[in-house]
């Protein structure tokens, strides 16, 4: 079993009005050091173990589903369980 | 100037109906060996050095706007950067 997490965010270049959103709230609760704040997706996958190489399966899922790869980049995280 | 990447998660106990909507589709565009998805919120911040310690501020931070303390805990990772 593999335990997978993932990280999702907005490539540099497009805008993030979310994060800017977030921001300005920060900067008026009197966080004025906070400059910039961007936001993505954070997300743990549970995978069983098939015959297929896990790296390429998780490279699959990214591409299909869990990010836009027009705007967005993602890089993953993969933690092999023993199960007893 | 600190770049802090902050990874929000709902607890463990709360339910992910969102993180079950994607277990589904993938289970249907047959990634069968996927059996559990959670998702969470990544979010990396650029915050100036100011007269505060960084981990109480962006302790702070997380408590008050970023994570909702009663259904998801929250990690952080700190880097300082050297601004040339």
């Amino acid at each position: 079993m593999y335990k997978v997490k993932v990280y999702v965010i907005l490539r540099e270049s497009v805008l993030d009005p979310q994060g800017q959103a977030v921001t300005h709230s920060l900067n008026s609760l009197n966080y004025r050091e906070v400059t910039d704040v961007r936001i993505g997706k954070y997300m743990e996958l549970t995978i069983e173990k098939s015959e297929r190489e896990i790296n390429e399966v998780v490279d699959e899922i990214c591409h299909k589903l869990l990010a836009n790869p027009v705007i967005e980049d993602y890089r993953y995280e993969i933690e092999e369980c023993v199960v007893q």
